[in-house]
């Protein structure tokens, strides 16, 4: 059994976290933890009444009360820094969601975690699906250079392309570098047509109610296509990859960066 | 048997026509039509070798020596008004793929043809299966006003979006109007993202190597997606629509322009 | 403003129903029914607290109390036949989503209708793009006799195929009849391969995690495909059909069955 | 430039791979070879007109006349094997495409292109796009082992579920072993709706005219859904893993089976 801490568990993504800790076979939860909590313990909540748990408000005693071996982390940027530091020193495995380290921290952090001998994670996306998605585009590219991305959400979404989408394109063009697509007369009669273009491969930006999140990576060669595609429903689809972090952490020697380096 | 003349029978879509009377079982070929063909009989050609049927250089000496019912053309834009209005005159339906008539001489064509109380057909397009993507998307337009167009196509294509993904739209904008898309405060980071914008919808234009004509039309709505989407693998789908309308023509009274309305 | 009451407003359905109306500019909430009920005014639930709105435990209270045009029921089966026929009886249009009806009710309720020339509506399926995915199935099939059916639901769905996929495969039936597909020849080396045969087009259920309720109903003809999918991601689908039926209602002169019948 | 013969060159995939070499810029063809052939130069054949490379008759004129890197073989499965071995005692890299030979028979070639120090291909499958979604497959089912396979083929293939769904199931069990998949209580109201079942997965084939050889490989996990799709349009998909081949057997030191282990 892995002892496991979860810190910001009242966020969207500490709560969910929280859950799946409290229902994997292989995990116990040892404490959780918020600086604003006014219970003590989680059974004071009504979706956890029969889990008796400690609720801490800061993280020197949580260290001074329970043994544990993993940290979860899904605070905030200004706080997530100084929790994976504080964590690694006191020989505690990090694994933390909290987007926002620059690279400086990150390195910091690994170096600290060599010197401890100590795994970690910090991973900006925990949807294994979506890192398998861009691992497999990187690898397809090296043989069909030609490839388009149409990536698919909910109308409410501001920005365009999806930063998957830019990170499945950075991914494949560090596999295949500048290539001209398309035929180098093609004309838009319409401006935006051929979509988005990076390095010369196109990204394409669907906003419709209904959808979620999915993105579609397609590659065309003479006479064949490979399509790889990811569907993301539901926020609990990041807990797969927390879990499995939570399971390798134990294993490794230093701190990484990206989930991608586990799988 | 509907008696069948194919007008422009060398050329790739006449051939295809002339095959596909030859083998329709409700059908008789009883003349093609070319004026630079030096043969006098499709036998002559290998792969007709054992199919008994006269060729023509001109349309007058077609009908002095065949009866025919029906007139399919596939010439060339210079010929195919004269050649319609010559079947009409001699109480040939025609069925023409041939494109460029202007609205002008359709309207001369269907007044003649009213006249004679004699069916016909002009089709920009007879792929039954794209006809009823266009209908279906319309259709749907009116529950759905939420829609974007994925066209997908080879890369040696040109235009950007698509004949078809235009038509499309301007079936679907007869229906639903304007209408704004995504959120109001959506931004592109790389221009281009969020495809062509036909009055408030999206056109994403896809080209790769190995694809051949594709078209997918996606429809949000709250919690649901409705998606319909034509594949055109070959030529050869044009037949079945060239085949229905040689059959319905038979019981038409008039000259009707686009397959859409024999559907 | 369509002045409606929503009987059933604590089942899932109901309460969505709840909402919708409460949110719809065209709609105005005028009561709430449940037998059960303990408050008496939507205001004293937490998620409606600023909704002041009577909630009613017996029919014959509501149409005392408030003025009504239209009746949402999602109640259960053995109280929804008497809900509709009262309905009628007191001059308000019934939009029904509860299941269960016998023919015979159906056909009385529909005369009950035809003596007040009142609109009504009651439908099994309130998704709208599942009515339109199934009508342009149907008419695909007139020209394109070849078809399959994939349906893809969460794996704790226990029938399969699943209802509306059976639905479908029925109204293909009363447009093409029987039709053999595949080779004639062609054999499983493992059984199933070839999915659940339906008069000689096949369906095949698919069932996986993180799936919610999918459907593609895929034709085939000569060099070409035509494609209709509807995805359904969360039970608020409905409430779009629901709404539509509302409005319809006002200028329906008698009660029908089926969604399909107002599209 | 890599020097090639190309034996069977009047096959259909021999003729291909004759094409392909000839356009290939970094490719020389040296000789094509059949035993039946009449002509004495490609140059005599009206797609080769300009083409002037010699025909043989005898693989033992081959390598008297010519000095040559790569074989290409399409040629039948009685002369395969004899040619294989023959290319590589006379010091020249096979890539075979052509099937059936036995496990002795591919130990024996590995043996002796092991003595030479020569590189060589065998291949039943030089469809880059298929392989890598089979691998891709693999690896998937490490973290998701529920998926479904759906294959797609026109209507004249006999045999279901096909090879290559066959293969990659295969794949998937080698890594993810048994696994019961579905809810264990599901039941076919129709039998065939769940698909063949190959150790806990389901295998479903589709039939239908227009398709050509396409493959879905979906799988599932919490609220989320990984899809790798492979489309084959044309013969033509297989030069470029003929290609690759004739590149990577330069670089080996023995010959190796299966397209997989050069990617």
């Amino acid at each position: 059994m892995i002892k496991i801490v979860v810190a910001g568990f009242k966020g969207k993504m500490g709560m969910t976290a929280t859950k799946m800790v409290r229902d994997h076979e292989g995990f116990e939860l040892v404490g959780v933890l918020d600086p604003h909590a006014k219970e003590t313990n989680l059974n004071e909540l009504a979706e956890f009444s029969t889990v008796d748990v400690p609720i801490f408000n800061d993280k020197e005693t949580v260290v001074k009360t329970v043994k544990t071996d993993v940290w979860i982390d899904f605070t905030i940027p200004s706080v997530a820094y100084e929790n994976t530091r504080f964590a690694l020193e006191q020989g505690i495995r990090p694994v933390v969601g909290t987007t926002g380290f620059s690279e400086t921290e990150v390195n910091e952090l690994v170096n600290l975690s060599q010197k401890q001998a100590l795994g970690g994670l910090i991973a900006p996306n925990f949807a294994i699906g979506a890192v398998l998605m861009m691992q497999f585009s990187a690898k397809a590219a090296k043989y069909f250079p030609d490839v388009e991305i149409i990536e698919m959400h909910h109308d409410n979404k501001l920005d365009a392309p999806s930063g998957t989408a830019i990170k499945t394109a950075e991914m494949i063009y560090a596999e295949r570098g500048e290539h001209q697509q398309g035929h180098p007369d093609e004309k838009e009669s319409i401006p935006g047509a051929r979509g988005a273009d990076y390095h010369g491969m196109k990204i394409h930006s669907v906003r419709l109610p209904g959808l979620v999140a999915h993105q579609q990576v397609q590659f065309g060669s003479t006479g064949e296509g490979l399509t790889i595609r990811h569907d993301s429903y539901d926020r609990a689809s990041f807990m797969t990859g927390v879990a499995l972090g939570c399971e390798k952490v134990m294993d490794l020697k230093e701190l990484v960066y990206g989930l991608e380096n586990l799988l």
